[in-house]
């Protein structure tokens, strides 16, 4: 009890130092990314593969309208995890800087460039009062003079790069996994079935098509693009992860 | 005791993150659109349906007055539930976008631009100090490419795209009557039927015309129509829904 | 005592949501409202009827000191109840509507559509922090289109329009009253007696004419007119209404 | 105590509503008047008299350094209760105001609206935060269209039209014997003989007349003139109301 | 300790008033000026004298460093009392309203203008929020018209015209002596002999010429005149008020 | 448990003087500095050393994603611990205060002129409100006139200049060990040589090159230069602290 | 513990004063100010003596590192106690000031009216919110008009003039020993001298050359110099107060 009282002294406001040195609303808002459905990111030889967790909680929503997997720029992009609205925000603000960077320079931003404009962009709402940190985490993919790259920003505004990360609820499970099973070596299709076979080891070993969003963008064509659902059918027949019995009936309702 | 003495350190002054990643102000307006009455939408193949519980506490206040459904555009019309007076600050708002974007382009807004801006505006208000969240969720409906296309807005400042959807009062109930209820190939007739059956069904199984509120946009015309009382009336006898005892009452005060 | 703790927190500062998703300050200023004596309006096939109690705490305070009519526009009057200083504000914001109504499109300004202006300014104040919300409700009446319309603003910022309403003192006995004797195919006249009545019933049943306030806006004319002090004897006594005993010592005093 | 508490938490920062609608800062800042000595106003057919108790806390202060009575205008005159620097801030804004009226409309400006304007002064600082409300109450009086006018600004902002009133200590008693001896059909020197009756009556029945302040405004001259202490001596002595025995130690102090 | 608690309630954040209509924030000010040495203003037929205890703590600083006494322009000075760090804040501002003045009107400021432009500005500092008031009183004395004015800014921002005044530490003694002894009809001289006759009476009955600081303005010559310690030596030594044993000390160590 | 709530009192909101005169707020950015890996900076008489420790939490993580080791500008480099975040804030001013120095002198920055603008910055952000302090240390070495320097920014804005130091976790032993093996004599490569064993002393006596990140200025060349993995493993041979047993480890992942 | 609780009410937020007219904020800066170490001032017939306690925690701290005494101009020189960042703070601001008093009036500046400009700096943070007063002390001496003068500027913003003092650590101590010894007929070497013994008389009598920072102001020249090691060893060699064992020792190490 002791301790959680002190904790609430550090929270309000804005946001400042703990005793130990720590930001109480950043750590909160971390929790807020823990809170959203998990998004994973994988780099390969060939590419960089976002893949998400977009299971809804009724059946007349709209699987499009769970956006996870947002377009920055032809060749980057965005899978984000936790507060939607958050997300929004940021997936806005790095689509301006792309377009600014298109304009300015008559060439397309930097994957490392984007994100740690993304992340400055969120290190200032957690320095600066009058507003809450941003609770949402992203993971920024694409090709940069030709080389995969493949990047986290978190609530804090700390920019990371990674071979292959996971973001949202059971990230530790999720990334668990990928290091066990992360290969350097495999190509996109590799990664695809990398990243469906992690979102399904927390779901029962199966998935359903609707349930996972997933997008690529292919080192040789620098290009993003997003599968349709029949895509992500064929990669989980594949991968021999198709809920078959779920999904007949998903069939039948549509 | 101890739970709520915490909650209370998360909702004052500020909107900031809670130790559990929760924004407290955003979910306690959502209790303000809970308080309001309940407001559905529902997507059909001809079109989209809008249908509010418009009942009023006063027979002297005018049926009129309980303005639950705006036309946002010829082809875009929004149902409200929660805080009125916030509602029409978000209704004014997208009217201005709408209008923005004949002038800017020369042709109507999507019905997704239109409500993601307004989610852009409502995340704002969740994250910058200064003011408090609305306390109102909005459903969208409208044609987009000649689709049929429905959205939520909800205070947190995310869009949901629905097949059909309740909210406000009786969410849950509604809800779950629309799931074993709807059906994707019915014709906007069908979609006003289904609506009609959904809020009699929270109303002791009839309504009368003036307790109603109800507009469609079809996707022939794209046009956003409102019905009035008698119309209303034919599709309640149609359905079987008709209050017959208490009209005859409300038609002798008139 | 644990309830009223709870609600301590949540009106200080600027005006947030509690909780159960109610917005205190609001409320606080809906009894603010009802700490003002009350004001009533009556809508008839005719006109528009305003009447309002406007007995003095002292005998040497001037009648027309308490004002509580207001004319907006030529076609427009308006009655206060509460917060007085608080009605001057929103008054003088309705008079400037008018006039900006009357320099941009040369024609007079809707009922509705200054009702809503108003009440758009008044939402202002229950949402951006740095400001209490006004603890005033106005009855707005007048003609539009040839039509008598009468609407009321409350103080969260939302619009009504009613046949016949009551605010301030005893809205509820007056409510309840007029609800009882509403006849909508009454005339100005008839009206102006529902008034009268209404006011005498939560007053040992009579009225003095320096106790009452009433103005009318004629459907043919469109004017707003204030009655005199004899006028509304004249309508006492008509409806067997005036307070003779006290009448007499008043006029001796003048 | 459970009051008291309950009383504190609505009264910091800025001025917001309790539960029960009230303001208390505003209730605050009456207090604030009636820490003030009392002032007087009385309106007569033949113009309008200020009467202010000037008595000074030592002998070594001057007495015209008790100012409470200011013109406001030519035929303006403005007496003040409570505290002396606030009073200072509106005397200097209605002076503006009323140089503002001559500048812009090439006449005086009229006694109503001059109040008016201080009083929707006053209130702005009961509702925007930032600031204290005003802890004075002021007593304008002058002559509109040939006719005497006399007004009360409150603390809340407030306007009230007046035959006669006290303002400040002993508000009670002082308007407690206005209203039994106020006469309207009284001409100024009635007037003034009043206001030195009331404020005799609360000084143990006489005065001196360094311990009073006067200023009458004549209907027909329509100019605002202060008393020298002869002319107030004269007129105590008319009335009978010259504190003989201390008026002597006084002229042998001078 | 109730009444401390309630007292704490109010002197936080910005000046706000007490239930009982006090502003503690500009009582708590009126105690730093109690914190600080007296100073002592006295008007005289011949002109006005200021006075001030000018006793520093170690002999190691400058009997000049401590500035109490100023000429805010050729015909007025200004002693004060209180926090030194505010008082030249209003000291400067004085000046360059004086400045302001010659530059304006071509003539020297008045006396009671300079004291009041002062005091408003004072009371700004106890409305507005986000600053504390001035923690220092002023003593105002010069000449206008050919007539000695003498006047008092305290912290609330009201300004008082005195015949003599004291204001520091030991008002109250202070004034008491002032007040029994006070001459009106003494000339400058005699001014000055009861300044040091009340400094010293508070300070074992004798004083040492670097411990006063002594300023004059004459009537005729109307040109503040600060006086140097051997011109305060023979008027201590006239008024057999010099302290005899403790100066040859002083002598010695200079 | 006294001294724990009286702490909590002085770190909430702005930053402010606790009674011991300490700023807590600085104190615990201060703590937050010591939650990040340890950084080294050492001068020698061939220039300037930085290395870090960039231990990475999860295999999958990019080495060169941990950017501990920053060029400001040619002839100067900066080294950070502590929140990571806001370090890159700070890089980002050097780096513009860098290249306004280019612009406006057509030179290079001092070493010593950057590090105090840089404080300077800092300082801001613990004096006034409405933001927290920086929660990181810098290290920012370079050559200035042929000469190398090494200076320290702390959270509180001070500027250190120093032989050699370390910042972050470990900060007392590395300290230390450097105290006690600090050669003034020494060469680049004996500053290169303490660092990684200093580093290596808190870290098991070896490391692996992808764990440490190294760079230098020479005196000579006045070129900042970051080694890479290979040449950090040249060294770390030579001075016989190679981790051999877990890099085979890591080669074999790669 | 209750006047602690007392005390605590008073010191959040921005600069108030207390109940007993006190600023504790302004008093907790003196704090910060005793928490750094010793500097002292001391004014002779022949210039001005600045002499610092500069002994450092580290070894391989940079002596040159802790700037204690600055140039504020070529005629004036200022040493500092305190928050070492708040410190350059005012030294920039000072010697901005002279610049600007070159710019306007091609003249330096007077050592008393930069002390002042300064002082109404610091005052600003006193009063005014949204930010802490500066935690430091200056001492500044120089030459004006051929004589010699000595200010200190204190938390409040307060200027005093001394003949020699001593601000920060040990203050009681070293002012205790300056009153004792101080000469005023000294030169500038008597007073190098007694500035040496008084730091040496709070460290055991003796100190080493790098440990001490010493300036002078001439009269005659009117240049600021500071002491280079070499000199400060004479200066503790002619006074018999250099640390002989101590010294061998770190020349070892240099």
């Amino acid at each position: 009890m002791q301790g959680q009282a002190q904790q609430q002294a550090y929270d309000r406001g804005i946001t400042i130092f703990s005793p130990d040195g720590r930001l109480y609303q950043v750590e909160y808002a971390r929790e807020a990314v823990k809170r959203g459905t998990a998004s994973i990111g994988i780099r390969t030889a060939g590419g960089v593969v976002l893949a998400v967790d977009k299971r809804i909680p009724s059946p007349l929503l709209e699987d499009s309208s769970v956006e996870k997997i947002h377009k920055a720029d032809d060749h980057i992009g965005i899978a984000s995890a936790g507060h939607v609205a958050d997300a929004r925000q940021l997936i806005d603000f790095a689509r301006r800087q792309s377009q600014v960077n298109h304009l300015r320079y008559g060439e397309p931003i930097g994957v490392e460039t984007l994100t740690k404009t993304v992340t400055d962009h969120i290190q200032q709402y957690t320095q600066v009062g009058g507003a809450r940190p941003f609770g949402v985490a992203l993971i920024v993919g694409g090709i940069e003079n030709g080389e995969p790259r493949l990047f986290e920003t978190d609530p804090s505004g700390t920019p990371y790069e990674w071979k292959a990360l996971a973001v949202g609820a059971d990230r530790g499970e999720l990334q668990g996994f990928l290091e066990e099973n992360y290969d350097e070596a495999a190509d996109l299709d590799g990664g695809v079935s990398l990243a469906l076979e992690a979102l399904a080891s927390v779901n029962d070993g199966s998935l359903l098509p609707n349930e996972v969003g997933l997008a690529t963008v292919d080192a040789e064509t620098e290009r993003f693009v997003q599968l349709e659902d029949d895509e992500i059918e064929t990669h989980l027949v594949e991968n021999d992860l198709l809920d078959e019995g779920e999904d007949e009936d998903e069939e039948a309702d549509e």
